[in-house]
């Protein structure tokens, strides 16, 4: 399998000003694209030190991608240091000159010899286009290594990267690649890992990662040297169904999928509409269902009641009810519920009520308990929850994932008050 | 001024499964003890190429911070490969395994050879304590260069760092080292550059880091090379006070601060309680005031009117208003700012009416355009911005910051419907 490294250029990265968001997702790129990445490399803006990187990660990698230092100011010094690195001079590149010129050109701008520079490639490079910004990319061969540079603005980088980089990688990486990539809810990752151990262990030349992403779970199932491409997707594919068999409704989607997003068509295709009444979770749960575009069909209605007056006053809880069972409390939750779904007119109504922390808690409800309810046609189903999380943002981003899978259990035509994983479960009650 | 590298160990790195904000973090801080990071180095989990990057960082550098590989799994091979770099054997430290066996039987489990693996050090390392996880780093001397090795779990190799590593690489560091650092909201990033063109100019030796972090723009002043860290941050804080005047009411707060938090502390010092009514936003403007500590002490209710229908029964928007006006409009955001304060029995109300897009837009009113308006005693202002980003989560983000900053304003005695820079703002109404 070829070997490549990615080198990132840039004194904003090696003093900590950015996080270096652009190795990862080149590495995982070159990675899907067959390619065994073993090293990165981050250097400040110095032209020596680019060029010493340059030429010691061209004698381990047959692939380097390199990003930063191409744009017009003096501590862009990239091509300088290829162009050492090669020991070549730099040459003007007309097309990329005159594309620049057409960009200042467009934002009324004339060329300036700052903004020329940019064409300065070393002799002999291949000039990249950069479709969605100024500075040009380039491609050389250092010894026996193929080596791209481009820009370090994640949107420029992705975009070259895909129109002029990604075929030509391609041909050099092993092309029966594919990664299957599932995404999960409600089971921890030890429980996640246990329940495909044996899938594992019958397969040890399939790499299986397994990411907490708080409080997903995803799993990767990477298979390389297939013969082919479809083989490899074939066999990566039909691993990620048996995944699915022993992992069950945990699974919520693939890939980029978000369960808001799962939970947003899932009302769109049954034609449901949703109310929701929030309390410790403070707007999240809408906040991550009207994230996606269109929502406003299926969304009514949030209503954040964190008060107990406005829990009273906007959603008609009685202050009986706040009285005897306290704000967290079946009881309340219910009645947050059906009172959302009365006021929106909607099909669907979820409410959460909880203790999110520090403060707040005491013995027989401590920081973390939570009720959620669903109120449909029919009737209305509540869960406590213990979310056992130090922090504050913890137990409100899971009591929001809680309450999207109580609506997508609705829709699965599953409990919507019971779940994959009964160890943060309590109580369940019916109203 | 002495050098520093960073090194970080793991396939899950080079494969592109995690982004490395242990870099990052790390290299923020070494730059403020005062050392001069130049590179980083990431390596998967191969005990040659550890061993190998280990060698050649030591040689460039003078202090080496490397992260991961240091758990009881067959791939964390990070002290082998330290050992075999120094040329020494691994030896069992005592007082780590004992801190492994106790950590272990606090969760009522047996010490296994895989954890006891853990205590395995290069033999004459000196022992780093976990005092949040399991696994011990240490330090060594390798050549010149002193060698730090943390776990990569970031909670637990910054508390490692700041407890173990912080007081011993600070008097390796230039002790003359201070940043200020400032958080604006409201002028582009240009624009803030602009302003303190002539403060960078007249202090060629002090760093200027502009960071533009949606729809933020941080300013970063970095002193390095003082008498002493005292004089390092005279200097540091006069020149933040000079940045403070040219910049105005956009600077909201500094360091950790956020927005949000500025804006709770302000509703808390004057004893005002606030209830929001969003459309767009969809609840991220409650979800970031609550994500706050003891935000119910003044949230008393965000009501997220996503649909028509829900504006006039939740809020008493007149549904003459949302015909004769639309519901993106002065009028509505009037009506809604009001109707929440009425419905709350808030001293404050914001409202955001507007088109997030991609779909909703129309000449008249095209994606982008947000009425907010802020009602208190005495009457309700409005004002419309047109956001002009291509990008939903955009538009949501920047409207959600102005609705805070209405607040803000408010609490500050400045008109709450007018900001720092004019370049969005169209029109600004009074009821």
């Amino acid at each position: 399998m070829n070997v490549a490294a990615v080198l990132s250029i840039g004194t904003e990265l090696t003093r900590g000003e950015l996080v270096n968001t652009n190795a990862s997702w080149l590495s995982e790129q070159l990675t899907l694209l067959g390619l065994d990445v073993r090293a990165h490399l981050t250097v400040d803006d110095d032209r020596g030190r680019v060029a010493d990187a340059l030429r010691q990660l061209s004698e381990q990698a047959d692939v380097v991608v390199a990003t930063g230092g191409l744009g017009p100011t003096t501590d862009d010094l990239t091509a300088e240091a290829a162009a050492s690195a090669l020991g070549v001079p730099l040459e003007r590149d007309v097309a990329s000159l005159d594309a620049i010129r057409r960009r200042y050109a467009e934002r009324g701008r004339a060329l300036s010899d700052a903004a020329a520079k940019m064409a300065d490639l070393p002799a002999g490079a291949e000039a990249l286009s950069n479709l969605v910004g100024t500075a040009p990319g380039f491609a050389v061969t250092l010894g026996r290594c193929r080596c791209f540079f481009l820009p370090g603005v994640p949107v420029e980088m992705k975009s070259m990267f895909r129109e002029g980089v990604r075929r030509t990688i391609g041909s050099l990486g092993a092309a029966g690649t594919f990664q299957a990539h599932l995404r999960t809810f409600g089971l921890p990752e030890s429980e996640v890992g246990a329940r495909l151990a044996d899938l594992e262990a019958a397969h040890p030349d399939v790499t299986f990662g397994y990411r907490a992403s708080f409080p997903e779970v995803e799993v990767k199932l990477l298979v390389r040297g297939s013969e082919s491409a479809e083989a490899a997707r074939d066999r990566a594919l039909a691993l990620a169904g048996e995944a699915r068999a022993r992992l069950g409704e945990a699974v919520y989607g693939e890939r980029e999928d978000s369960l808001a997003g799962v939970v947003g068509q899932g009302l769109r295709d049954a034609r449901l509409t949703l109310a929701l009444a929030e309390s410790c979770t403070g707007g999240l749960v809408g906040e991550m269902l009207t994230s996606i575009p269109g929502s406003s069909d299926y969304v009514l209605l949030d209503a954040v009641t964190y008060a107990n007056s406005a829990k009273t006053t906007v959603l008609g809880v009685s202050p009986e009810i706040l009285r005897a069972h306290g704000a967290v409390s079946a009881e309340t939750a219910i009645a947050m519920a059906e009172g959302a779904r009365r006021l929106a007119g909607a099909d669907l109504a979820v409410s959460i009520t909880g203790i999110a922390g520090p403060g707040g808690g005491s013995d027989d409800k401590p920081v973390g308990t939570v009720w959620l309810a669903l109120a449909r046609e029919g009737g209305t189903v509540a869960a406590r929850h213990h979310l056992a999380h130090d922090d504050r943002g913890r137990v409100r981003i899971h009591a929001a994932y809680l309450a999207l899978e109580m609506v997508r259990r609705h829709a699965l035509g599953l409990d919507p008050a019971s779940g994959p994983c009964e160890r943060t479960q309590r109580e369940r009650r019916e109203h």
